[in-house]
């Protein structure tokens, strides 16, 4: 059974604004074994929807489309695909009495104009929309489902599946799509591309993705099957083997992000945290602070941009500015260890670096970052050369910073001693 | 002129990926006064691609495809293209002598399947790709242009920049597009249309699209037209009525950020400025270092997640968290002048409030944000109420933070006290 998905919306069509609705319609649709074979974007103009509809109609068993159901002249699905079936517009009056009763409840009246929304092609089953004016539409014609949305994700999600996923589950056939996401953290795509390659060239049926998202790299394997337990079987023994070839590197196989499998090692090892951030200016702190529950092992952060906060505030000795330099392995001890103790956390980061575009020079340029780890046994230090732009050498330095924490607690019994 | 982008590879298909070299082609077309009327994405098919460019074919001057120019089997653009166009194709040598330089300056020797990269339709141009083997190329049939341009946008941009856009300019109309962009923070996007559409209504030519980006409204004007003096003297005067309606909302009509505009007041001003964060855990920080440079005027933060560090590091009075609680007005103004005082800032802020999803109550409930502001004349505090999950509820905080000491430096002299 193949899909077809249609993005009505002139603005669309600038270079603002893109549709994700397709991502979200594509999971579910995948889900349900549906494969997407065509997507297009395509502006409020009734020529351009007739020939977009009229196209998919040919091609595909089941066409969404999303937008272009409002209540104003410039939103044509409606009236341009009733047309193309060949079917008459008539006026539902339950679906006027909700729009009318919808306008109540906000203590507004109702424009005429919504009363567009209310117009149903004959013999399409009407689906309600519990969070906007505009009801989705279900039609079979040809051979084909023909299901119209409207564009709000916030609309179009739960009336997608509410209304059309029992729908479609009991057209759609046994094929499903059995997936796994594994993510990788301190190796370049290349080389985690070469680590691998060996391995799924061996599943010559399972289509794999490997994407480069944000500071990680993910690999995506899909396979399409009617058999479940196979399936699965496939996929376990494929993870397992990727898993052994990328080592420490691999972070997660069930999509958690670093953050998170860093909270669980902190959970795990009883351990709390603090972290001083120079060159990240409190990304790191960000980060981790976006898992909920964080209070429970993140003590707090100290963003010391100047060398006085590093003095007064972190306790990092003077002279050893001096001597070394604000960005130096030195310094980076000096910050974990100080943050550390400052708050009694059982784990302290540091951070000093050159975020860029000036500041660099030879001996140290632009992207040389230093990450420490303290504990009450001592502490690590490692030098990191990003590229790319401040931003990019920020966030990469947060990325090896969570990793650090990641892999020292793989070992570490900081709670213990 | 009008144009119609087709984006190749089944990867676009999934879940996991979206197509953006679309958005980088439009705004490019759009500057040359050629609109974009369609958006496809299909798989490396060749029925499929077939039915796409025959489509394209029909319905527009200009098509530009990205994608399916590789050299593995799956890479079927040129030869499906060809194909439609009834074009033989031929090996060029010269470009199967620039792939073999290319392999032979990274010292690997060349696959013979990267000889399919040689293969030209007859009367084709070819598209020099500096950045990879991959050329592009330029067809005409049928009163068509159609330019097959490689995938990866490292790629494709510079392709486009260097080879497509002067043959296009010598191609394209008088018309042009010019555009505008204003943003606008601490006002909704219902009332933000409220106070402009009845500006917009007035000026029919001009398109607009109003967009909730992340935490902030941005209204992007658009016209189409042959005499620049006369589009810009337009756009200007719509700019100016959008200004008075909009009033202090509106931050910025050079597409700055929030924090760039910050950074200029702080600048103008001679200030420096400090920050005590609780549950926004050093998001504020991180997009106030964002922009380069901010080392002149931020002088550093403290994520102060517990109650002990908001009264060891920041010296909130420990009666005051007592008597009023952790998320309070009090504790707010205590962080902003605590950071303050403690750093020798000009200017302090401080965050305290419930992000979720649990810790809230009945008198406390989550989204509660107190924002403080203090100067070395006193300080002044704002309670928000924000909706929204944890990350959208920490976001709006930030950006209500950056709106208050944007606002605040308006009329504040800080420097002169």
């Amino acid at each position: 059974m193949h899909a077809e998905i249609i993005a009505v919306g002139s603005e669309l069509l600038t270079p603002d604004r893109i549709d994700t609705n397709s991502l979200f319609l594509t999971a579910a649709l995948n889900r349900l074994g549906i494969e997407v074979i065509r997507k297009s974007v395509v502006g409020d103009d009734p020529s351009q929807l007739r020939d977009a509809f009229g196209g998919a109609l040919e091609r595909s068993d089941v066409i969404i489309s999303s937008g272009g159901l409002g209540p104003t002249e410039d939103d044509l699905t409606r009236e341009t695909v009733a047309e193309l079936l060949g079917r008459r517009l008539r006026r539902d009056e339950e679906i006027l009495a909700g729009i009318r009763e919808r306008f109540r409840r906000y203590n507004r009246p109702m424009p005429e104009t919504n009363a567009r929304q209310a117009m149903v092609p004959e013999g399409a089953e009407m689906l309600p929309n519990p969070r906007g004016t505009a009801p989705g539409l279900w039609l079979e014609a040809r051979g084909r489902i023909v299901i119209l949305l409207p564009g709000p994700p916030g609309e179009l999600e739960p009336m997608f599946e509410r209304e059309v996923v029992p729908r479609l589950e009991k057209r759609s056939p046994g094929l499903r799509l059995y997936t796994r996401e594994l993510r990788v953290a301190g190796l370049p795509e290349s080389d985690v591309e070469e680590r691998v390659s060996g391995i799924y060239r061996q599943y010559p049926d399972v289509r794999i993705t490997i994407l480069a998202v944000s500071t990680e790299i993910q690999l995506h394997p899909r396979l399409w099957s009617d058999n479940a337990r196979e399936a699965n079987r496939v996929l376990d023994e494929m993870s397992e083997r990727f898993a052994l070839a990328l080592g420490e590197n691999l972070f997660s196989t069930r999509g958690q992000t670093l953050e998170e499998v860093v909270a669980e090692g902190l959970h795990r090892q009883q351990a709390t945290l603090a972290a001083a951030e120079s060159c990240t200016g409190g990304m790191l702190a960000a980060r981790l602070t976006n898992v909920a529950g964080s209070s429970a092992y993140f003590r707090g952060g100290i963003v010391c941009y100047s060398n006085e906060m590093k003095i007064s505030v972190v306790g990092v000795p003077a002279e050893t500015i001096e001597a070394y330099g604000a960005v130096s392995s030195e310094v980076a001890l000096a910050m974990a260890d100080g943050v550390r103790h400052g708050t009694d956390s059982t784990i302290g980061v540091g951070i000093t670096g050159i975020a860029g575009p000036s500041g660099g020079t030879a001996e140290k340029p632009v992207g040389l970052v230093h990450i420490a780890i303290a504990d009450r046994a001592g502490s690590r230090d490692k030098a990191f050369q990003f590229a790319g732009d401040r931003q990019r050498i920020r966030l990469n330095a947060t990325q090896a910073a969570l990793d650090s924490v990641r892999r020292y607690l793989l070992y570490a019994k900081p709670g213990r001693e």
